[in-house]
């Protein structure tokens, strides 16, 4: 029985809104030395406040143990099973540039690599050749046609673009043709079932033309091409929880995975406080209103403690200052932990706090990973937090007579 | 969705070690006298050390309330959910003892069993006969050919024998002979489909000569069976995991079921001291180490708190010598409980620790079901163990993009 139904049958429109912070790979460990996790080192007070004011405790993104990529991180966190619904890179990456995906496309996601005189692959990534030289390669390679089946290009950053196939009888359950290691030539596309045998060929058709023209241009030289997905059909946030969704991300992945989900997107600066700013500005716009801040899994990524902490605290600062209604439900959490003791992201539950003037007190009164473990929501898989909000926001119906 | 697809999917293969300890029946029940459990009571400072350094947490082994058998005890706490994955008796007893089963075989689980001259049972094993015995009789029963069926008999121990059906188009749905109670006859097998019809008629067919042949073996003087199974299909180990799993038990179920998953056996002693020189020995030859001990079920089985309090003990003094690498993962746990006080399996949760370098600590600093209530891990179903464990030991990759 997926939740999603019976959430569809029991949700109902109210004058209350969801703020839904989401702090990339938020969940952390103990630094060595003091033995206090990121967001335990963080003076946070306006966070430790929200958890005085409502409940917290411990997701688990996928399931105990399980690591989740980005996409997984948030599906589940948005209420939808990551085991069950699950989006294509080459989708993923689309959908986070703005390009609009037809019926029958197969995206992919493609990298501008090194290869040396023998075809070896040198550097997965062409020395991340900056967005100018990118979108000129894209476009040396854009609107090639195959058969029945056109491929769009487009730059995404750096060494990185997607390219779209668009046209013909296109499957996308082929291999990817990026082997993700050096000293190896790329992989010819293969077909994964039999229906996908014709979209292989013109992949590697693509890729044959695409290398010839790229000879000239060292250290990108040649491409990569992973995550062969067409559009999944997914029910849309407003269906489902019958809310007017909007998204507010500085980073094109994420965007893409709340269009997908049917968010409006909304513009946004490139730091914390313009993300908090566009919050106040569409406030009275939305009663869904999802900011992602990506900086938090950044600095775990590059195993800059300090720096997670500091991300943290700003993050905590811009929340002093904002107003929100007194029927309004407040989520912080995470998608994934990202302790920068591990420089990348982890399987360790992620703390989530939820704050409503409708929470069952749970006295805990600070936002620790230490704390959430005493919290009032218990330890549960990401998927429950939405029903949770859409209940404190007195947003859903008896189930049942 | 059957999470073992998903593991198979992002395991990979890592130089840390998984060392895998079931303590048999490990979780009890208060003593009337001191409030506090068997393992409460133990002196364990090894334990404590490795709750302290790890996370602790409970875990249902089938569903709370479930009181497991040792099978499905077990398969869950390799992951394999004992809902779905079943393993028949005759299959369980016959693997335990290294029998090479065939395609198309059921056996079953025999016991030798005394019956009046009503033919009533008055003692369902035969007052235990010794080993010796059993083969005896065993040896009489061997060979019997019903029509296209051979029927294989070898001892296990004292009372307990396999028949194994092969040849003819056998069906194992049908029901047990024995009655599981003294003072009645033993039951006929009938079948429980259909197709399975021939196979009771053969079983059957056994039964009535075994009983001619064990006439004058008084108190063995008649036969049970019970378990008609044929031999499971599951995912092994080194699939699923990546693993190079081995098995260090000294009684034969549990190396059976081992077996089915793919372990490899070790040779080893009687004794706890024995199974940890074992597990020395083979440290270096494998990535995952199962150790089965069996005696704190059976003090348990016998009512015998203090006994199972020293069992215990012995098991802490003999894991304070074990030296392993750093990046090794330690779990000890239990298939289930077997409180002292009830003198059998129950369905109280079972205390877990998990040892490893990437714990995120949980401030608990002792191993006992009261601290285990307060663990980091929560309480959870058996099954997450393993992927827990695979996580800390840094053999899963990210699940998803």
């Amino acid at each position: 029985m997926d939740m999603l139904d019976v959430i569809k049958d029991i949700s109902q429109v109210s004058p209350s809104r969801i703020i839904y912070c989401v702090l990339d790979g938020l969940g952390g460990l103990p630094h060595p030395e003091s033995g206090q996790t990121e967001l335990e080192t963080a003076r946070t007070p306006n966070l430790n406040r929200l958890a005085e004011q409502g409940i917290s405790g411990l997701i688990d993104p996928v399931c105990p143990g399980i690591t989740p990529g980005s996409a997984p991180g948030h599906l589940g966190l948005f209420g939808y099973d990551p085991l069950k619904y699950k989006i294509g890179r080459g989708v993923l990456e689309a959908t986070g540039i703005d390009f609009e995906m037809q019926r029958g496309d197969v995206a992919t996601r493609g990298n501008f690599c090194t290869v040396d005189d023998a075809g070896n692959i040198t550097d997965r990534r062409a020395g991340r050749i900056d967005n100018a030289k990118c979108a000129e390669l894209c476009q040396l390679l854009d609107g090639m046609v195959i058969g029945k089946t056109t491929v769009i290009v487009c730059p995404v950053k750096e060494h990185r673009f997607i390219a779209v196939f668009r046209g013909g009888k296109l499957d996308p359950a082929v291999s990817d043709s990026d082997p993700q290691q050096t000293g190896v030539p790329a992989k010819a596309v293969t077909a994964l079932s039999p229906a996908a045998a014709a979209t292989a060929t013109i992949a590697n058709e693509f890729i044959a033309q695409a290398s010839v023209k790229l000879r000239g241009h060292h250290p990108a030289n040649m491409l990569l091409l992973r995550g062969f997905s067409c559009c999944p059909d997914f029910p849309k946030i407003s269906e489902v929880y019958r809310l007017k969704p909007s998204a507010i991300s500085v980073y094109p992945m994420y965007r893409g995975l709340a269009r997908l989900l049917g968010m409006e997107i909304l513009e946004t600066g490139t730091d914390i406080a313009s993300e908090f700013g566009t919050l106040e500005r569409h406030y009275a716009d939305y009663d869904f209103l999802f900011m992602h801040i990506k900086w938090t899994d950044s600095a775990g990524e590059d195993g800059d403690f300090e720096r997670k902490v500091s991300v943290i605290e700003e993050f905590d600062r811009n929340l002093g200052s904002l107003t929100t209604g007194e029927d309004d439900v407040i989520v912080v959490t995470g998608d994934h932990s990202t302790p920068a003791r591990l420089k990348g992201h982890s399987w360790h539950p992620v703390p989530v706090l939820l704050s409503s003037r409708w929470c069952r007190p749970d006295g805990i009164a600070e936002f620790s990973e230490r704390s959430c473990r005493q919290g009032g929501l218990g330890r549960l898989p990401a998927t429950r937090i939405m029903p949770l909000a859409m209940a404190h926001a007195l947003k859903l119906v008896k189930y049942g007579a």
